[in-house]
């Protein structure tokens, strides 16, 4: 179904990685940082945030080569929380290898991952077409992946310190993963619309298409982390239980249980040392109280949102990409 | 003999202080969050990269008001970088309080980090003049902070891969403090040239002076953390001993001593166990090996070279200041 978008997407990724080494190729010593700041990037990932950014970026008449400086830098803004995301929840494999603080340690992980935070303004501030975007228009981009930066920060402290809390409610699930992850993804759309000379209508309904579908991608990502393939996944299936994480599926399902499941839930949930047998017995409770099913319709229901806001633009190759992507947030295995 | 330095220091402080004041109460949810990135910039330091940025900006004709987003944005950045360092390092005291990571935890520590880290540019973006320095030379000051982050990446990662290594040499930690230290008061010094509209070759010399500076200033910083006072310092004396830190010291010491002394030396640096007594054991031998005094010569030739490419300016108040400043960064007792 969705095989012309993946076939766009892995189009994308191979400009996008070849200006990606570029940039990375710049910065060669110490070979360990080097090394260790490239590691996650060349272990894969599907480049959703710069093929975002490229879409709205030509929906709105501009090009993928005026978009690719910007494209690679959200690429790289995400790889460096993923750096640093990875030692906060302690998880040793991402995209099927080690993450980089169980490749090397953690003070190099740390440091790659700042390294990589630094190299998305680099990257913005050497390779921009000045000329053709415009100093304005350079600084309102670096303004938004930092807007989107701090967002991240800020949902990621409340995912860290929502582990010790029993009493999340959807609303502040939904407010934490909006920091997390729908917040670079319309900082990505910003940044394409941005280089287009887009209007700020249009501007704003391409970020209202992307924060939604963000909110979509995330509610989809933790019911895979829960019931997806853990060889597509790249990762250990149910280490959020393990870590505790609040997902959606949480929420709902401490919200619709017995007294009796409730305590079977918790007591795993935050657990590092449940036996694959309990997180497995936990994922099944949440899955009779129709918890899954619940996210999913959740899910669902932002990308309709999402879709809405593109109505007013032209049906358009770009547009029809951006509607799949959507769709294909909900859809996915992996 | 620095009154009128510490008198002016003071008195920048202050501005800058309020300035960062402000940045931070714009991002108060998640408290916990807040406090974090907020806890050292509330423990005092002597605001030495704004002090230096505000002072080239005044000697090249700009204002102290022109220069405050970016001389609060360098000490924000000093910062991200300490919480970063500090839980590499595993130091749990720093300006006399715990670290960020010791008070709060490992992962919140590495988002406030984060958090400093874009609100560099957040600072700048938002709250330069635009009209009065212009949107060009707004990002060549966020060019030269992002450069001075790139190289303090690599100074970090060397300045860990030294630990394991014996062989680092003079030469190397030159290159490494060049990274981990004087290249933020370069770019301190450059940011303020720009914002003052400083010709290409005054902020040249700015540059320079500040790089050689900043080589005196952690030279010293070196010599303060083995023989300094406690108290004054707010860090344990020693630790750089156990953390096994190829200090220029220890470089000396290793080029200059005995078999014996060799083994002796070696047995504890980087020994995370050794008791008080065998550190200052080692200080003493180093100590006698006249490293001290050798890293001291080395400083106060970092200082002369940099006085020297303050030559082609007149005399006046920011030249005086400049002066002291770098005299200080040999002088100082913490």
């Amino acid at each position: 179904m969705f095989e012309e978008l993946l076939t766009d997407l892995d189009e994308t990724s191979k400009v996008v990685n070849a200006f990606i080494e570029r940039v990375i190729a710049e910065q060669t010593d110490p070979r360990e940082l080097h090394l260790a700041s490239g590691h996650l990037l060349r272990a894969g990932g599907k480049r959703l945030r710069p093929f975002l950014l490229t879409t709205c970026c030509k929906l709105l008449g501009g090009t993928l080569e005026k978009a690719l400086p910007s494209a690679a830098s959200v690429e790289l803004l995400h790889n460096f929380t993923l750096i640093h995301d990875d030692i906060m929840d302690q998880d040793n494999t991402r995209r099927g290898v080690p993450t980089v603080h169980t490749l090397y340690d953690i003070p190099m992980a740390i440091t790659s991952g700042d390294l990589l935070f630094a190299k998305v303004y680099d990257t913005v501030i050497k390779y921009s077409d000045r000329r053709a975007i415009g100093e304005e228009n350079i600084l309102r981009i670096l303004q938004t992946l930092t807007e989107g930066t701090i967002a991240i920060c800020v949902g990621q402290a409340l995912d860290v310190l929502f582990e010790k809390r029993d009493d999340v409610s959807e609303e502040d699930y939904i407010h934490m993963i909006g920091g997390k992850t729908a917040a670079l993804f319309r900082s990505s759309a910003e940044a394409g619309a941005i280089i287009a000379g887009g209007k700020l209508e249009d501007t704003s309904r391409l970020c209202s298409y992307a924060y939604k579908s963000g909110l979509a991608f995330q509610i989809v990502d933790d019911i895979l982390g829960l019931m997806g393939n853990e060889k597509t996944l790249g990762k250990p299936v149910g280490s959020d239980v393990r870590e505790g994480k609040r997902t959606l599926i949480v929420i709902q399902s401490l919200r619709k249980c017995s007294h009796d499941e409730r305590r079977r839930i918790l007591s795993v949930l935050g657990n590092r040392n449940a036996t694959a047998g309990e997180v497995t017995e936990v994922i099944q409770v949440m899955r009779s109280l129709d918890s899954i099913e619940y996210a999913k319709r959740r899910a669902e229901a932002f990308v309709n949102e999402a879709i809405e806001h593109l109505e007013p633009f032209p049906e358009n190759d770009p547009k029809k990409k951006l509607l799949d992507l959507a769709r294909f947030f909900v859809a996915r295995e992996s």
